[in-house]
């Protein structure tokens, strides 16, 4: 956003062995630069340089967007025909002289569209994995930060209840994500909102990644609403279990060991033991339970400006805790083919312990 | 979503010097197979090899997405450790002989995450760009996705009209936005919308791709909105310009300029012309007007399952229009620091003309 965010960057490059990076939109170049861009056919990149004023290749009709900026910026603007692109890429590459050095990128995020246009640019430069330099720089949250998370958090959970009371039994899917976004909206989300809410319900709700879909709610299903808000560039990532109407007894047993699940890993949490612990005190309570192999995913993955990003907590990773280091805890208990439990909430480390910016409750309620 | 697509493929691989093609997951491979992916850490690709059962490397807790699919595809699924999404790769590889194949790509879609495993598992295989082949597939709608389109037209156009008598001196870009995109929930639209709606007025107006600001509205303000639904995978994308108050005498002439070069593109759009002729069309009116210069983007794009997509409506474009290619004609004047005009309509090639989907008023209106 501001020089600071460069000058911090350089720090890293200054210490790993990359002489640059290179940035396609998305929450890195926003973190840096405070600016965004909808990804489509024309090609978009940031160049940052050790030492450098850092660089940005763009269409000249978004030329606007860099007009008045609080920091330095070479800009190389190029026309609506594609055939002067490569032109423009080359003068960027020249002006930092890349080319030859170790251009780091985020495989994640780059498109093989600005890679090549880079690549053709520099065809004696090495292109290593810059993720952790990259995914570092963001991992520790500052204050103002939290903060935007917790309103995130706070928009997410005032928009659900003022659904709640809406959802009806033979309400579809869809309906009742549509009202969602727009209770989303009416409670401050900002519009482009970190992702489609997830509204599963009966067999649905065994799918963890499932999409709404026409399929109206019945008493005795299980609804799963996975559902974030976004506000000043953060978001908010939760989800809740609902009954709907009266659920069979093992649903409400799963539903049961899930909470507890949840209780574990948040408790687990803290600065000094590594995220495979989170990871493990979940899965434990769903293993013991004798549900293990029906909890199919990690317990949880990094969050702040992107719904997915470090630190991930999977009973491999060794990564430790540190405080400002925010994260979803997310067990789930999946019976396939009839009816699924997820309850998730975010939390960020602190220095003694952690501090879970959600608190809607966990217990089963019963809607319709 | 059926045989039939992954069939019109392999046509077009057997007349081509592909041997296969990757996709990530997006509107191509959605078209294809149907299939819908939150794309973030974890890699998916679909590998079309000519002649061969379509293979899908995917994460196993998306398995249930492709449990009952109504055509045959092989599935390479992997677990929650990246450490073993290497070697998930190599057997799909493997099982479908690609290595040293011609292995075509997607360059403004695919990411450098996937096209790296499959480098890696494929080191002698060549990958040439195959975006004409893929948005050949796309590129003639048959009557079923014309429908769609105009249904996605027809959500757009109701869900604006709800929203203009809210349109207040004081309201907020960003509060704008937000109003709209609920009334396009309301009015049908899918919650997954092809892009956030871009409302800008005043100097913001200036700017084609501004995003939305806390910036208040004035009376003397061009307030332009660029809006669009989707419905059933298929997408609108259109824009309106509005007077808020009494505007200077200087934006109601530019705003009827831009009407007039509107009228032209649309009337220019006809089987067996060149994309170029409706460029050329609309970009005269302007021209001739005197503004030429503040026209600073082409006139038009494919339009369809994506909000930018083949066919481009640019000076330089000699591709001829054929019936079932639908784009926008969206001509503007942007005076830079000060006000902007632009009118956005979506059309489909028809055999003997042009199908306008979009029949909201163009005339210039006063809100506020």
């Amino acid at each position: 956003m501001t020089q600071t965010r460069f000058d911090k960057l350089n720090a890293s490059l200054r210490t790993s062995d990359l002489d640059a990076v290179i940035l396609n939109p998305g929450p890195t170049l926003k973190y840096l630069s405070g600016l965004s861009f909808h990804l489509m056919e024309r090609p978009v990149v940031l160049f940052a340089a050790k030492d450098q004023t850092p660089a940005l290749v763009l269409p000249e009709l978004e030329l606007q967007k860099v007009a008045s900026l609080p920091y330095a910026l070479q800009v190389f603007a190029y026309g609506e025909n594609p055939s002067g692109w490569g032109e423009v890429f080359r003068k960027a590459v020249q002006a930092l002289g890349l080319d030859g050095k170790r251009i780091g990128v985020e495989p994640r995020a780059l498109r093989l569209l600005e890679f090549q246009y880079v690549k053709a640019s520099a065809p004696e430069a090495e292109f290593p994995d810059a993720s952790d330099v990259l995914a570092g720089l963001r991992l520790r949250k500052d204050a103002a930060e939290v903060e935007a998370m917790r309103r995130a958090v706070q928009i997410a959970q005032s928009a659900l209840e003022a659904v709640i009371p809406q959802i009806k039994i033979g309400m579809t899917e869809k309906e009742l994500a549509a009202e969602l976004v727009m209770q989303l909206l009416r409670h401050g989300s900002e519009p482009e909102m970190p992702f489609s809410p997830i509204v599963s319900a009966g067999p649905n709700s065994a799918n963890p990644h499932a999409s709404p879909s026409d399929r109206k709610l019945q008493a005795g299903d299980l609804l799963v609403v996975d559902w974030g808000a976004a506000y000043d560039g953060y978001i908010s990532d939760l989800t809740r279990t609902f009954a709907v109407g009266e659920v069979d007894a093992e649903y409400q047993k799963i539903h049961k060991i899930v909470q507890e699940a949840s209780a574990a890993g948040r408790a687990a949490a803290k600065p000094g033991v590594p995220c495979a612990d989170v990871d493990k005190a979940a899965r434990e309570v769903i293993e013991r339970a004798g549900y293990g192999k029906y909890f199919t995913h990690r317990t949880g993955h990094g969050i702040g400006m992107e719904g997915h990003e470090d630190p991930y907590m999977r009973g491999d990773n060794m990564q430790i805790l540190e405080p400002g280091m925010a994260f979803t805890v997310e067990p789930g208990i999946y019976l396939p083919g009839r009816n699924g439990v997820r309850i998730e909430d975010n939390v960020v480390i602190t220095a003694t312990g952690a501090d879970v910016l959600s608190d809607m409750p966990r217990e089963i309620r019963v809607v319709g």
